[in-house]
């Protein structure tokens, strides 16, 4: 293995080489966490190409564009190559992604004639429509961390409650905080436990966010690439417009699409 | 003086007696933070009657009703007789009012003619409909909540910035969560600073808040209550629309709330 691939997102460093992930809490200074993560791995003289994804102070590219495309090294250490994967940015609406970054590279790279858009649940999570193997256009969402602030830790399920609040936030986006406030007094009133509450506040969001991104997902071929209970959610939400999304593995196309941009340096 | 008021909320119990305010803070027994910061002022044998607001376990009135109606007396200590203020309860939409409670009872204890609609900026906020010296019909929204979720501790600024931004969201609610999204890409490539971008996302919350609470000021009577730049935040959303709000003093309102649930034992 001739180079390690590191994402800088969340407060943590995740270091990926030679088959093996090492992570390390990191706030402030991801060049010192990375040489500490990396060096002791290094014999005396090697030289490692790393790619960086989330990396501070790196211009983003502009849509329409292909995603992963590396910018030229920068000095971090004599035994360490970085070379940061920008983030895109688009001018109108203004929006900016930048950890999704590997993962779409990563569909593209698996699928060159991938035409249709990908959803990301996340923190954001983010609509990205791809063609020609090009990112066209995307948009992200701060749902997830609206969800977080008004609701315990605990997994939401994609149940009945779950897809009842989807439409209903779908057919009246503009009463959502107002629902939302009546999921919460409910629970307050005992009359829902907080594994229902969250569903339900879940689906509110989710709703008023597929509102928002119809254009992304009616008609389209769309692909869910997440894991755990939120992708769970998006993918049941689409389902009850009747749309099928194909499943994607995060995990999987994250490092397709560090490989991606290791090749084409 | 032979009363005190007593709040707890937001982890802190605050105490009013004799004209001086104490507070503690306090996350899980109100009576045992009470008996500390009250039992040290009161010679021995003495009883004193405790107006109590937020107080745990106490059965919310269903609207209809008047606001301020103390419950029962609490075995709390021999010399403390407690009558907690109950939270006002709505079945439809479901939705619950704790907090503002003595604070809607201090305007109709000044003012028991009238009729109109309280806007209460607060976590959360609280717009009541009074009519007939009842609380005829509420809605609290988790505006305040969200915003601090999203933003710094700055305060945000009335200006142009936030009140277009108030006028997008009233047009086009549904975008909402795009919308946030767009105001943190503008702050993450510094387009824009941490006030502008604080400006714009509490506009965009406090204009979804009034696409929904619109029966509760179109052609309404308001009174805004509620101090600082949220409240300022509100008043200027409100004359965007052409409603010229009154203002109130919630500190004065509180206490006159509680001096008319005083009255009412």
């Amino acid at each position: 293995m001739d180079w390690a691939a590191v994402e800088w997102a969340d407060g943590e460093l995740r270091l990926w080489h030679d088959g093996r992930t090492l992570a390390a809490p990191c706030t402030e200074d991801p060049g010192a966490a990375l040489r500490g993560l990396l060096l002791p791995m290094l014999a005396p003289g090697r030289v490692l190409t790393v790619i960086a994804s989330g990396w501070p102070g790196v211009d983003p590219i502009r849509v329409p564009c292909r995603p992963v495309q590396p910018a030229p090294a920068r000095d971090l250490d004599p035994q360490i190559r970085l070379h940061p994967l920008p983030g895109l940015v688009q001018d109108r609406p203004a929006d900016l992604v930048v950890g999704p970054v590997p993962r779409i590279g990563g569909v593209l790279a698996a699928r060159p004639d991938f035409d249709g858009v990908l959803c990301l649940p996340g923190s954001p999570s983010a609509w990205v429509q791809i063609s020609a193997s090009e990112v066209v256009s995307f948009r992200t969402f701060l749902t997830a961390e609206i969800l977080s602030a008004l609701t315990s830790r605990d997994d939401a399920t994609a149940d009945a409650g779950f897809v009842d609040a989807v439409t209903q936030a779908m057919s009246r986006p503009a009463a959502l905080a107002a629902e939302l406030s009546s999921a919460r007094a409910d629970l307050a009133l005992r009359r829902i436990g907080p594994a229902t509450a969250k569903a339900r506040i879940a689906g509110l969001l989710i709703g008023a966010e597929l509102a928002a991104a119809r254009p992304w997902w009616l008609g389209q071929k769309v692909v869910v690439m997440g894991e755990g209970w939120l992708a769970e959610c998006y993918a049941a939400a689409l389902a009850a417009q009747g749309v099928v999304a194909e499943r994607a593995d995060p995990a999987q196309a994250w490092l397709a699409g560090m490989t991606a941009a290791r090749q084409a340096i």
